[in-house]
């Protein structure tokens, strides 16, 4: 009986730690809604630190996060925000933005490295003079580390331009940054200069920092304080939360320094991957803790069939399209068990089945 | 110096016991978005069976677990909701249901027991023959108990009247039970028999049931199944969330036993609260566990002034409309907490200030 | 076999006379999307004219009118409106600035003058200090004359009070004056001082005055300014309009005379109805052109049958509510044909059916 | 003195003719809220007959006709659409769809010719599975003749294709048939068998067609049914609007027969631009009454001063894009209009300026 099990789902996958539990057992909290909770004041005070701004605040998830800043920075109906075809905001947040908040997506196209083209972007910007039949573009999101283009990183540089490309139009620059922490490690920049040019971040922690549950968004006092009224109107705002908050924060202390080996296991998983006949890696895109592995046709099965097959071995891994899966690392992954998962994965691109019942 | 504080503004403040820090701490939990999260399903489980539905979520908040039930309820643009004008859904949730679902409110007058006249909520539904400029009534809500009115419980009969006249128009029936369990222990009618004929029901449970973070929605399995997805586009799914729903289970056991105690003390405050002159509270009318307290033309005194008061005092209230504060009790005030609440409060009204400097 | 028709369902059911059709057949007109139209212009300039305000705008309807004036006012997300409970735009609408425009409605009641008492107001407009909680009131909408309360009018004076009570809190304040012309003539104040204290008003010209299609709405240059753009987003803006616009300049001048012969029949007709044995109406609420006829309960017969026994001789009327009744008088009714509907009402209510067969 | 203007901005400029005016003049007119016109029923028999559609309704605009048809597909919160890139409803509606309607759009890219992929439509339909995280593909929608890639016109074997893609997956098919009957004419296939596989489609009569105001949608009598009662809640709803109807029937009359006399002129424009030194008409993408012109960097003149310079000279056109100008034909242009047109064009580009001021 197969006994071992390898979770490569998603680094949302993670447990919480002892030393989560027992911050969350000993938390010091107090009712956040009336605004007292003195654990999450606390991790709203490192999260505006870290990424460098005047405020923060705690909300359930990272599509709340993203949810708040897009609608904050697009409070007047006729708005429009231009994003990447493939972002998290359009493909995976359930179109939210716009059925919910009545804001008009305008997508240009992401380059295989998660970037758009600047020229794209400004070809896209609305043109005032045409008002009576255009929406008004009022923001720009960026997402960094770009998850749909395999986990890479977008530059300071590059995101000094579209800052300036916003400055220069008005416009207000948002940065997903669910994994922000995994670009920064990557391209050795600390956050705050990451998302220097940025007016608004949404930092997840239940990513690859590995805290049970939470995003912070980051702004300026005043676009938070919009955020939080925003936040009681969708229902985020919660009671003694300074619970999460606590173990938030152990998290950060645990982990940031942990996501350098995620990524190194990452760069093991991907070349071991690029071994096994039928399976193909682009080596270098792989540049923080995600691995986007196509199934070449010649081994003929489908993204659906592998998954399936792998489950079986106790491997959980999630199909990304077409003739592709999707491998994510984090710190509760060791070395042995990315070893394990090759050879797993080995016998499965084989047709030999591994004894657990997939679902 | 004043030491000793007595929070008396809602039955959300409590803070978690040490059986809830240690049900957290030891939570077993998974990815609760991806649907694997073991105690949160346990939770709902045990909330379906409370309250006699086929399934159940949990969500952030009240104002989220409202939300989603009302635009789960009016999917269809053009729906109009039925509701009280002084209900919570209606005053105290920023308009979420216009501002963010684009349902269209129609009210009704609450009487002073929390009800609305069966015959206006009849008079209140829309003749279809006029749908041309009439939008569509889709959803009559009702709160029990109902905060607005002191606390009020609707009873059984009523709360079934509602239903049939829903039924009768094919509308649906929502309960904003933010305290049901208050409600159901104030009338002895077990929760299930309370809500029998609603379609959906929204539980608080950091407020008098005391867990820190919560609220479980109920209703059918295909009405939860399409909740689950408003639930995900708002942001309010949460990954490890089952630390929570640890918390919250705990509470359930903990602190339902406790609510009968907690109107007793809410009498013994109205009783003591009578007796001050220049205060007065309609007895009656404290049937669970919140007192209205009208402060006299002859006391000279506004509420804002007496909340501040009182602050000084290290009693903390908050204020109720114009010459009106309110007091909700709760499972972390003792008795003798009523007592030297009183006796500050007979202070203040007094004229003579506390020792703590009021913010 | 009957052949004589009196039309009295309402003053939207007039024909354009043989004036309006020579100037629709003249008009001069260009595209008015594009800004050009020089009928639409004139129109235009003639409206900001008679309501004193500094710029217009023609759109297809009264409902365009007054959706238009509210989202302009309430452009962002969160805002609230104060209006009355049996307003038009609350109860004939379709809730469309709520379903369509996100704007949270908040009811206060409707005097049986078609006022609500200031002091209501008030209490209505949300404390910005309860932010966090509340939706933000942004509008306040007044009817003149109130169709409701059976086209009764609101005297300069008190809309001033209102007015000053928006400045105060500041908030706008929007009249929707579809009759706005009845009630100038009833009241022998003009348009614009009735008028005075309103950031924006809808004045339909497709009621009394005759024409065959159109609104007009009028406000500030940058409040028209913004509202032309959500006149294209609606679909309301229209290419060579110039046509409809003609004959509403045209109406202006053929009809406003007329109001006041509306106005005297309307009072001829309801004296000749409380006449009538089942017959009431209270001829102190007979201020313009609308008469609402109770039928008593002796009398034995639903509003609904009355209706189609008076479509058997010839006479249209709509119900308006339980045993209730209503009629409109225009400049297309004559003082014969009030004579005459009399005659025949007197028949149906006595139960000798008309010779039509009713629909 | 220049005295010829020649109007090329768009064939909604054309004024109504003598006929029309004749017909508007002498329309037979009834409330059409209530239902009762018959003029408007008239032209919108023609209309469901022309399409082969069951119902039709009129509305003010082709905005309007698109932003009902989009919206009463789909009228459940969390619905998505497929729509090309550059299609006038993404691009030229201010983004109604989401700001007024809370549709998420999704966009494919429109090739040269306005066809979308069918590979690229296919795989933007969103897979059911994965709900939790996706909107909900509602519709698809196509656009012909296609505006933005020239007045390219869809031709019916690629349209019947999308239909069956549509009906395989459950999702209904938009035309924005603003200009149906130009690819009718110069597809020489009839409107009804162009549209045969759309369960819905806008025709614009104000465009080619050249009546006044106004545009038809058709569909399924239910289909039609609910969009009635969303035309009203937009505030489309107009009251003698036969007046209109009127002249849009006798615009169909005269002028669907003179579309191909359009085209023609639209050839010998573009055959003309060609020759001049400095532009470029890609002739083959010129199938309707639309040219494109590309100014060559060699001509050293932005589109912006061509036009203004144009304008001195009494040719009216609008810019498209950088270096790119358009010019529509239309009825009331000549062929004479258009040789004067090219001799005043290269006179423009050759740096000549005409007589006339531009604004």
């Amino acid at each position: 009986m197969v006994t071992r099990t390898v979770d490569l789902r998603s680094d949302t996958v993670t447990k919480p730690t002892a030393a989560m539990r027992t911050a969350m057992a000993n938390a010091d909290v107090d009712d956040d809604v009336l605004g007292y909770d003195p654990t999450t004041r606390r991790l709203e005070t490192e999260m505006a630190r870290i990424t460098g701004k005047e405020a923060a605040l705690f909300v359930p998830s990272g599509t709340m996060g993203n949810l708040i800043c897009v609608l904050t920075h697009c409070q007047i109906r006729g708005s429009e925000v231009i994003l990447g075809d493939s972002c998290h905001i359009h493909i995976y947040e359930n179109g939210g933005i716009s059925t919910i908040g009545g804001v008009h997506p305008r997508t240009v196209k992401n380059n295989e490295d998660g970037t758009m083209d600047i020229g794209q972007i400004e070809a896209a910007i609305r043109d005032p003079r045409f008002e009576l039949c255009y929406p008004t573009t009022r923001l720009i999101c960026l997402e960094n580390s770009h998850a749909h283009s395999g986990g890479r990183c977008l530059s300071p540089e590059y995101i000094d331009q579209v800052g300036e490309l916003a400055k220069k139009y008005g416009l207000k620059l948002h940065i997903d940054g669910a994994r922000i922490f995994n670009a920064s490690v990557a391209l050795r920049v600390p956050v705050h200069r990451l998302v220097q040019a940025a007016d608004s971040v949404s930092v997840c922690l239940s990513k690859g920092i590995g805290a049970p549950v939470g995003t912070v968004i980051v702004g300026s006092e005043s676009f938070i304080a919009r955020a939080r009224i925003l936040r009681k109107t969708l229902g985020g705002g919660m009671r003694q939360v300074g619970v999460l908050c606590a173990a938030a924060l152990t998290a950060l202390q645990e982990n940031v320094g942990k996501l350098e080996g995620d990524h190194k296991k990452a760069k093991t998983l991907a070349d071991g991957l690029n071994k096994i006949k039928g399976l193909k890696v682009d080596i270098d895109s792989v540049e923080t803790n995600i691995v986007y592995c196509d199934i070449l046709e010649s081994s003929n099965i489908t993204e659906t069939k592998l998954c399936k097959m792998l489950e079986g071995h106790g491997i959980l891994v999630l199909p990304e399209g077409p003739f592709r899966i999707r491998f994510v690392l984090h710190h509760q992954i060791t070395e042995s068990d990315v070893q394990y998962a090759l050879s797993c994965i080995q016998l499965a691109v084989s047709g030999i089945p591994g004894k657990r019942h997939g679902n």
